[in-house]
């Protein structure tokens, strides 16, 4: 799976904490979890393609969601970064070779191989269509925070990886964006 | 996903067809699906290695299941040829940029994203481990094959799609494998 997904998923959860009817620039949202603009960009033409995203040109323009968080789901991020072309593709190698040419074979069912893993797929589909962006982000609301005093409060879990994050580049004042605009940390 | 997991399921479907304790050559295994035999031999060594065959070289060596097809399961073949990284790789941005230095928060907890994509993982790995070789070889046993007199049966399915197999070669004699030998088609 691209690595898309991941930034999709969290650029759609910034514009979720950012408040609906809240326009956010493509630059304030490559900003917000430091992805390079250029691709961030391309990306967020999918997801308004995909109807995930409302696109407003213009100096003053930006995205925001096209629908509530409720009624966007992890399986409508997934297809709309990674099309709904199947994980496993059947390439009907069965008809192929000394096995395919056996003339005992009518092939007008599904390749055995193709519907058991056609099922997994389904399980996985199924999972992803019953998550919703607004049951994510209520997850990555309940997560530990730092006390008042800067002592990080005790979570259930072991540390996260250290995220290898691209060097941090100087921006001018004016564009950079408080982080409290845009959202918090999944 | 590769096209390799669909050449290790087929090829782990001939050897369950080929019978037990049956050592069956490269060459053979090769031509059973018209299979490139430099990669299907790379392929092989990698199911040797993750337990799923064993291989006996020499002359009169070759390949054959290293365990009943009872327990072997979609999820061994997967993790066999793709490995047991997750798809969804969490590269943890949540961490960076504007959002990720928000000092409220202290990431002792898995990001709500990963969690989220890790359950619907957890329900596609779920249904292949619940899927055996011999499920999938009982399955492809069921479909429909041709008349005595030719005419197909009518299948309760669309006909599959045409395979595009590669251009048939001409063998040796003594090379080609009579089909009935390695397997039926899926």
């Amino acid at each position: 799976m691209s690595q898309g997904v991941e930034w999709a998923a969290h650029t759609l959860l910034n514009l979720a904490w950012s408040g609906t009817g809240e326009l956010v620039p493509v630059a304030k949202l490559a900003e917000g979890n430091d992805l390079p603009r250029p691709y961030l960009n391309k990306q967020l033409q999918q997801q308004v393609k995909a109807g995930l995203l409302t696109s407003v040109p213009g100096a003053r323009g930006g995205f925001l969601l096209a629908r509530p968080a409720e009624s966007i789901t992890l399986l409508d991020v997934f297809d709309a970064i990674e099309g709904t072309d199947p994980l496993f593709r059947c390439t009907e190698i069965r008809q192929c070779g000394a096995v395919g040419v056996r003339t005992a074979c009518d092939f007008t069912t599904a390749c055995a191989v193709k519907t058991a893993m056609g099922r997994a797929e389904q399980a996985w589909r199924g999972a992803l269509a019953t998550q919703s962006l607004a049951d994510v982000r209520a997850e990555a609301d309940t997560r530990p925070v730092h006390e008042p005093d800067g002592t990080p409060r005790p979570g259930p879990a072991a540390p996260a990886p250290r995220a290898v994050c691209r060097p941090r580049r100087s921006t001018p004042r004016a564009a950079k964006p408080p982080a409290e605009e845009i959202g918090v940390a999944a």
